[in-house]
């Protein structure tokens, strides 16, 4: 099934995202120009506190125009694991750490354009250890939210970002976290 | 929290994607240059069977350079609803008709970087009415998995796809299907 790679031109690049021409021969024999994106891998957290909330963060997000709901999270900084990234933007957005830490699984951002990797950690025994510091590019609100809350607004088409969305399967798939 | 777009230019463009800067301005006043892009709209399917079984795809994905588990769906043509979408697609891709649809939800590909939704219907009462007619460079099989089964995939780490863990996530959410 495999595609054979031709020739690849870089069309556009910058800090977050290159996108490229793939010229490839098809597994029939024919050939075929692909656009695909590569983006910075990303890290995002469930954190969980003792009853089960979830936190969940509402932050203006640019490309939608609007406010969503979505997770704690960013992208890998060089030589960061997606684990140390996790933690650390935990930390600056929501001043929390974590005692217990358990992968929960990864998304793609979308498979048929963009090679773009969300791992996903579950936080437990959360505390409040500083003071929240987004980035100025970061305009967001932080509020624990109870799992059947997140579910109606799951129902209710008030989630729309694939992380949090691909964190509500992975929770329902894993079973009960308290 | 809104930003002020000031000045756009698009920097890549071909027929799924527009890539551009934004020069903004954001809410502490200060300039920003962001990067984002745009994607044509999309639509997809979660095909269930009078036992709750869901149609599955294996498809290669030349971004991430291998086969992947998915949910029929594609691209939304010119003067299509998402609705006409996702019925044409699960007619050309499994050869499987539904007389019940209904809206599950929509997913977002990346908030942060990326306008691209996928809007996500359930069909029920299915049936195979002809034989499935992939595009050339769609290189994809079909088959049934039951909801028990697709949670032990998502679980395992079998499913990375954004729209696939929405649909599981949507599908929780709204309880069962049969």
């Amino acid at each position: 099934m495999v595609w054979r790679l031709l020739h690849k031109r870089v069309v556009y690049r910058d800090r977050w995202v290159e996108v490229s021409w793939a010229d490839v021969r098809l597994p029939d024999g024919t050939g075929y120009r692909y656009t695909a994106l590569r983006r910075v891998p990303g890290a995002a957290v469930v954190a969980v506190n003792d009853k089960g909330d979830l936190l969940l963060q509402e932050e203006y997000r640019y490309p939608l125009g609007k406010v969503i709901l979505q997770l704690p999270g960013g992208l890998v900084d060089p030589g960061e694991t997606p684990l140390v990234t996790a933690q650390r933007e935990l930390r600056e957005e929501t001043g929390y750490e974590a005692d217990e830490w358990e992968f929960l699984g990864v998304v793609q951002d979308n498979p048929g354009l963009i090679e773009g990797a969300t791992t996903v950690f579950l936080a437990r025994k959360v505390r409040r250890v500083t003071t929240p510091r987004p980035e100025r590019t970061e305009h967001l609100t932080v509020r624990w939210c109870p799992w059947n809350q997140v579910l109606a607004h799951v129902r209710e088409g008030q989630i729309e970002d694939r992380v949090l969305l691909a964190a509500v399967a992975f929770l329902c798939a894993r079973g009960p976290v308290v």
